[in-house]
């Protein structure tokens, strides 16, 4: 039987990663062939629970790495933009995923979306279906990805399945998920070791909504002046990537994951968007959006809705 | 609450029609406010099942039923050009399905597709990861499906996974589904009361395969000459479909459903595709496809390829 590569989105966050794992270990559980890969390398929130348990990170697929016709499990994304560049050439066998549809078929395949906080809520679904047990390493990587896309269960993202999951999960992986999980997040923040490149593309997702070209990028902090000491020299950043890339904006978001707001900074010619979308007033390109930390459920969508 | 529309592609054959009913029965089981519709009027082989069972046809939803912002479940399709005419503007909750996938949306649902033969095999693993019981008529509504769509568990669609499911769905039916599916299969296949312009729009898809815009239309039958009797009429039909909606193949298939093969009759622009596909040479507009049976795997990918 031929391998089947595993995989989540470009820029992995924890959830790609983590579920990446753990859906590979499910399928070998299952008697398929399957090996986990990544399409980038593990963030510093990341770095944290694979320390914590001693993983390793997965292989980091490079363009052409899948060969056409080959077997994929997508998780954590669906999205053409965000995966392999031969996408249409490969045979997806699964999704497993908690974002909008945007992937197109020419056959059936098995598709599993939920609209939950997290992927591997819906993995410890899958999990629970097929009576595969979930021992304390499986559980603490979905636990960690729970935490890590619902900032602690505080995102407007966060549901009642992925509460339960993480208490359900945090049983069998014997943690105390707060501590543990503010931890995680504040690793996660830590962008001293990072160039302003580096940050600009840390959870950097480039879509496009109705017919304007952005990137919106996320950088969780504990403190956004600290952030903001680096406004020039990430504006500089962004300018390059908008003109390299004809972007219509890029937008990123300075998360404060302690008092759930985010700081945004804004630039190119549909930088309006923010203005009309928040209500706000760009002021030297950036704004306070009070209560907004999903990038998911609080900016794409109404984005989307405004362009 | 507000209700939620449930239905199947338009067209509706008897997987659309039964697994909107289970699915609203499902749905009012786990809580919920939802009422089964249909995209059109139930087939000969879906009547004889609602017969059987005593049931009722769901209401039929014409164009601007389905007021925007309303919710909706799609069961047995996701493909847009199968759906209401609104579809961007509503609020799709769930889709159960088991075809390529076709829709886009800017928000995350639950989206539960698997390469099964029938929608009513995802419905049944429902009903059982819900622990919801699954009564005698939903049984029978099930099975029914299933027996449709796998042609009595023939079809190349046809997996472990439907043939369990029909198993088990005949042992709380009480029935003896292979006697019972039989009947069902024939009553779908007779034409008698039928026009040539209503034989041609039975179980008639339309899409498209790449750029090719083409009607593929599947005719049940015991005996394919019968249905050749009304071929000069038949392609009048065809002809006059291909002008109005601007085709560039209608392709009709005439399947017998004893012995396991196909007429096809090819009309339009695009007639190639048929004989590039399947290695034949139309005559008259006709060719005998051997052992081609299903739409969804030996027509469709075969002929998006070649288009």
């Amino acid at each position: 039987m031929d391998k089947t590569y595993i995989f989540g989105h470009k820029n992995p966050d924890t959830d790609s990663i983590t579920s990446s794992l753990v859906m590979a270990n499910l399928e070998t559980k299952l008697g398929n062939n399957a090996e986990t890969y990544a399409l980038g390398t593990p963030n510093k929130e990341t770095e944290y629970v694979l320390n914590y348990l001693g993983i390793e990170a997965p292989k980091v697929l490079n363009d052409g790495d899948v060969p056409d016709g080959a077997n994929v499990i997508l998780v954590d994304h669906n999205n053409p933009e965000e995966s392999i560049p031969n996408l249409d050439n490969v045979n997806i066998l699964k999704i497993v995923d908690h974002h909008c549809v945007k992937v197109s078929t020419s056959y059936p395949l098995y598709y599993r979306a939920e609209p939950v906080g997290c992927t591997e809520t819906v993995m410890y679904k899958l999990y629970k279906e097929n009576g595969v047990e979930i021992d304390k390493k499986i559980a603490t990587l979905m636990l960690s990805a729970i935490i890590s896309d619902t900032l602690l269960l505080k995102s407007p993202t966060c549901t009642e399945e992925d509460v339960n999951a993480v208490k359900d999960l945090a049983k069998i992986a014997g943690i105390d998920y707060e501590s543990y999980g503010l931890e995680m997040l504040k690793a996660g923040t830590d962008l001293s070791s990072f160039t302003t490149e580096e940050i600009l593309s840390l959870d950097a997702k480039q879509t496009s909504l109705k017919d304007v070209k952005v990137i919106i990028n996320q950088v969780n902090t504990a403190s956004i002046p600290e952030v903001m000491k680096l406004k020039a020299d990430l504006e500089a950043g962004m300018k390059k990537e908008i003109e390299s890339k004809g972007l219509d904006l890029f937008m990123l978001l300075i998360t404060d994951i302690v008092n759930s707001n985010s700081q945004v900074i804004a630039l190119g010619k549909r930088a309006d968007l923010v203005e009309k979308s928040y209500g706000v007033k760009l002021e030297d390109n950036t704004a306070l959006l009070k209560g907004v930390v999903s990038r998911k459920k609080q900016v794409i969508p109404i984005m989307t809705e405004n362009a």
